[in-house]
């Protein structure tokens, strides 16, 4: 079962520990058995569904609404400033508008912006071996969410309709809203304040929050994805940890440190040698990494 | 349709309402029709779909459970010291101990605590015909979800269960968690900081965060449930708001104002008014109230 659902999957160890998972926890006859209602897997987003560099979609985005507003802000900028900057240049870019408005500028951006590298649109950056793995989880009574640091407002805006999940299980970091009965009737206001910036140990507890059952399957390709790893490796179920590594300079990149914020692997490879947890060798496990241009 | 699907409640205009708005959005060939995956419906959850008098079951759980860790309160001091005793009251119940440990504290008050009107255990307290709702609305193809004041945690000990509801539905106000991989592994710590109170104009912003979809069902009883009311009724679909009015002193309690937080009726029953909401009167649109016991 699966060898032929996962087609850009190398046959290798990676893809022979994600089918034998699925076979054993969907089988009413293995001791490893789960019922779907507790069949959860939770995803990080930026590079482990979709390619992270040279800078966050989001991160490329906002640069490009700041220019458009007036008011433009550089990478360089952003390194000297830190995660103050950082944090200026989302307020600048993602708050002062209504909710609706602000799906409305994500999508015109996604359709319209090209990655630097490839020149192709944002969500053609996603990879191929992971929609294949969600499609397969999705096939097999499995609920897939994404926990991921980017803003869940601006991954709604791509990420049903790119990954098949309904909006409710994208979840990401968020900013307050204000509820004000404008002129065109109720609506949220996006404003400046940041309330959970979805990384690290707010993983688990956005998870606890967002879905109240510990999942089965976890993913990530960062140190800010450990506590999330952790979290669903302590279930008492049987459960299934991926960490995805950039090894592909070719293909894609390779690196063991995000250039713009500057999270790390080596903790989250550490645990994932001590605790058998599955690393996935983009160069090696991988026999596509982007989809075919259509 | 739906006739027998509705047996508690009585043959007039709230039933109709219901059930003429439920075949409007599921009929194809209906100008009203609603794709499945937009069917989404909010819920209130004290007093709109169980009884939250003499007082919330949390608060009872809490006054109870601060009276087991020796430090108890009694709902006159709750009255003296307002909503920052209140807190402290929550703080002292609900914090420092780890979720898991929390659900099973809850389950084994919901299953020994018992109503003090009604002799019953508080699951017993939901209303018969709100339930019949859910499963009418279940049925032709709608996401219910309850966006209560009441704590995520403390629902979630009952609510998947008595409702029928998977937890990520069962949304509340919410304690921060901390993280930590304490002796017996990874846990969540719940803490004394309230991160969301989830009433009034939160609701919308929670249930943009928790769905990133409009409903086009709400049903509240209070002006607590007003804004999720307004930005379910801004929905360019057709849409359906039901506010309970505790009208029946007899089988229930007839009010208008909650006597422990004093959470009033007089916006929500003026808006229902003039933009021609359902308004449920209790005494005279059900004909059960609770589940017979079994």
């Amino acid at each position: 079962m699966g060898d032929d659902q996962l087609p850009s999957w190398r046959e290798t160890l990676a893809k022979q520990s994600i089918v034998e998972f699925v076979a054993a926890v969907t089988n009413p006859d293995s001791a490893d058995f789960v019922a779907e209602a507790e069949r959860i897997a939770v995803f990080d987003n930026d590079g482990t569904l979709w390619t992270e560099l040279p800078m966050y979609a989001q991160l490329a985005f906002a640069l490009d609404r700041a220019a458009e507003l007036g008011d433009p802000a550089s990478l360089e900028e952003l390194h000297a400033g830190g995660m103050s900057a950082l944090v200026d240049l989302v307020k600048l870019t993602h708050a002062g508008i209504t909710t609706d408005e602000f799906a409305a500028v994500c999508r015109r951006w996604l359709a319209s912006a090209r990655h630097p590298r490839f020149g192709r649109p944002y969500p053609a950056m996603i990879y191929q071996p992971m929609l294949e793995l969600l499609g397969l989880l999705n096939r097999n009574g499995f609920s897939c969410w994404i926990f991921s640091g980017g803003g869940t407002d601006f991954m709604r805006a791509f990420a049903s309709e790119v990954y098949g999940l309904p909006p409710h299980r994208v979840i990401g970091s968020v900013g307050a809203t204000e509820f004000r009965v404008g002129p065109s009737g109720p609506e949220l206001v996006k404003s400046a304040a940041i309330q959970v910036i979805n990384d690290g140990p707010q993983k688990p507890d956005s998870i606890h929050t967002h879905i109240g059952q510990r999942p089965i399957v976890a993913a990530g390709n960062t140190d800010g994805d450990l506590a999330m790893l952790q979290w669903t490796a302590a279930s008492p179920r049987r459960t299934l940890q991926l960490v995805v590594h950039h090894t592909d300079s070719e293909r894609e990149y390779a690196y063991d440190r995000d250039p713009v914020l500057g999270s790390g692997t080596e903790q989250i490879l550490a645990a994932a040698a001590e605790d058998e947890w599955t690393v996935i060798d983009m160069a090696a496990d991988w026999s596509a990494v982007h989809p075919e241009p259509r």
